[in-house]
């Protein structure tokens, strides 16, 4: 068979090195697509003239137009048959990546975990992205629930990979050429809030609402060659679970970012990736509003321009953020939750 | 609170300057991104080749690509807590930009004049776009009307700026290097009709209908990084006083000049904008339609290649324009107008 | 009148040779678009990278894109007053394109036959691609349906062209320095299977199906700069046959192609256009589905490593092509099947 079936739960082992097609040249193109498609606004990646006085060369790749692309290279072999992406985990960005650069992918499959009902298991992959040279610019973990070809098929026993409930500040990589020393203008940034004026356990509502529509989220998943078909199918999806297409978690996780603006337009780079669960699904239609904690702070080694803040974004559909909507007691989330993520962010000290 | 409340009537003082956030690299995806969202087809901004036969280094960003650029930097600060856009005025475009320059913004409050009503009250604003070298690439006056948080708030007695009624034609600025001589070539450009051809008075029905999709305004708009609240937000404009999302004034007056194309095939650069109203709103599903009348026509001082036409562009939904739909005789204007548009356009003489 | 009406059936003679407006500069930009929009996957076109270890100097711009470029260019001139783009032949693509190069074009009418109605009449023309340095990157020709203005108006007596079923492999351009020798990398490219694998008569199901929606296909058109009136105008389209924007047949043609990747991964550039029928028309909503067939296998001439495949490429619409839906015996096509294209394109060899 010339087309590709995808991989399914009794296909994967433990070890197993999966090299990802179609290696991708990002450039000025897609930077603009991912402004129209979320409207970010961290001064950083919109100006290169802002991107020099802070050290860089020019703008950076938003880190989450890297992330989509690198995770979407990973679909055609991991996550074909997949019924649930299930999680992250230990996402560190090793490298900023500038227009012009060209990303290709690899994973490795570090858990499997049968369910019981034998109809699917769960694939844990650590998944790396590479630029031209093969130098490392972001690596994560995640994890797929993936459907068996066969309930009887054979399959190794349960391996669960032990991972980090966060990403350790220092294994955090914040570029060292970037300053935010004196030259950071909080008039251009957007905000005069820097990393000292936020404090552990506090809580920000974005605001803002944003709307999805069927042709955003489709041209946004294949901008990012992402092919997972609940995605771009209605007509199978309208007879599937859902009668809708799914729109892909990356976009949610995208549109909080860009709404996040609002309240931490100086959380410059997102550096670390500790979690992240895509709680319930939105369909397009449903507006996207979000809201942020602070988890922890932290100091960058030999640093004083810059400190990490450990953030908790959730997102959610049809349900503005004033009163921040979270799981209860028992870790349930009410169902306009969509988005649970759990990130490290570089942020200007005073 | 760290979330941007955005100004409202009474934070105005006449004098102040206010600073925009987020400068902006505009690059040759914005080129594609506007090209694709209004299909315009003028030749010095489609093809690098046809911009240096007439004297530029290259193709420069449509005029209303920077307008729309340096209009979105302003609402954070200007119309967050606006009512309605009311006019612009003043409006010159001062250097060409090209691909790869980063745009930023700044204004200053010229006027303001409570309502009556005390809930509300007039903001004039000039504000300027600037190159990354600080040198201006646009100048131009609006007027917005903005909430008072406090109907009781004390306000400042009432400026209300004198404004010219139209650019005086030494002025605009026609980039010197831009030579229509010889060189320009009719046959690529599109269309016959040099600044010659036209005649003061002389109306043209642009024929041409585009209809107008939710996805495409709010990519628009995001592109511009314009966060106005009323066009991205279906949960909350559903209950507001449209029921539906409003689409971006701007994005209407670049439908209008791209469909301006048939029939004014060579009016190549907008030099500038003598006012415009937004007379009704847009909503999506409403197909644009234009027409154009001759205001005036006018030499530019020692130049025998180049004229300048003044033309008053206007729009309307779901009606073609072959009677020339406009206000009557009182200044209403009937329900499908939804544009009025007076500008200077620089065109190749015979 | 300063507005183009567009031509009708009378106004063409045979030989009368048309330079079509508005050159255009493709660029990073278009890139993305096109990506974002079909969600391409071939490598060649995707990475900078997988293109210079095969000879190439950077990703040439995809074919298709180059296509509609120079189709769309032709409009105004060729099909302002069509009422249906009957076909098209001896399609050569002679060039790669690069971002950043601009085309411009120019057509020869080649064949006219007036229908016995006397109210519409076929034009055939030969359309060029140019680059600028005037070189020819591609050459197709078309026919089209074309109203009369006057049933009256007398016409020139009956030419039809004859045109050949299929370009010989001998008058294909496969680029010189285009080299698939030992650097071919399957893993990156996404299949194994090279010309070699595939045989004459073999069918393949693509499998995958992607629904279109308004602002899709709009948008692209608009990046194309194709101005036929059908694929934009709901107001008056709502009123027409179809009481719908009619989607630009040029849009399914690339769709299929990018569905076609899952079992023709290695099919990296469309080197010939033998044929094509847009066989029903396709509105948004309708989701694509594509299914091929090798016509014929022949040797690229002195060359070892690459080889031509012809490929016959249909596409559907709500219709998952398993069992390769089909014309019947007397060449009727089930309403289903919407596009019936024939193509040449080059692959490796192993």
């Amino acid at each position: 068979m010339k087309t590709n079936p995808g991989n399914y739960f009794e296909d994967f082992r433990v070890g197993q090195k999966l090299t990802h097609a179609t290696p991708r040249t990002l450039n000025h193109g897609d930077v603009a697509l991912y402004q129209a498609l979320y409207g970010s606004r961290f001064a950083l990646q919109s100006s290169d003239v802002f991107a020099q006085a802070v050290g860089l060369p020019k703008s950076p790749l938003d880190d989450l137009l890297v992330f989509h692309t690198v995770f979407g290279k990973s679909v055609p072999d991991i996550s074909l048959n997949a019924v649930a992406n299930l999680g992250y985990a230990e996402g560190r960005f090793l490298k900023p990546v500038y227009p012009g650069e060209t990303l290709s992918a690899h994973s490795e499959v570090i858990g499997l975990k049968e369910n019981s009902n034998k109809q699917t298991g769960v694939v844990y992959v650590r998944t790396h992205g590479l630029n031209a040279k093969d130098e490392q610019v972001l690596s994560y973990v995640r994890w797929v629930m993936v459907r068996k070809r066969n309930a009887d098929a054979a399959v190794p026993a349960a391996v669960v990979p032990k991972l980090a409930e966060s990403v350790a500040p220092q294994d955090l990589h914040v570029p060292p050429h970037l300053n935010f020393d004196t030259l950071f203008d909080t008039a251009l940034s957007g905000s005069k809030h820097r990393w000292d004026d936020y404090t552990a356990g506090e809580k920000i509502d974005h605001v803002d609402g944003i709307t999805v529509e069927e042709a955003e989220h489709m041209m946004a998943t294949r901008l990012y060659q992402n092919t997972a078909r609940v995605h771009f199918n209605q007509f199978s999806e309208g007879k599937g679970r859902f009668g809708r297409r799914l729109i892909y978690g990356g976009h949610v996780i995208s549109l909080a970012r860009a709404i996040s603006f609002n309240g931490l337009a100086n959380a410059q780079m997102i550096v670390g990736i500790n979690g992240g669960r895509h709680v319930n699904p939105l369909f397009a239609g449903g507006t996207v509003f979000a809201w942020s904690q602070v988890l922890d702070k932290q100091p960058v080694a030999h640093r004083k321009d810059a400190g990490l803040l450990r953030l908790r974004l959730v997102a959610t559909k049809d349900l503005p953020c004033g009163e921040f909507p979270d799981k209860d007691d028992k870790g349930a989330y009410p169902e306009n939750v969509i988005l649970d993520f759990d990130y490290w962010a570089v942020m200007p000290r005073a």
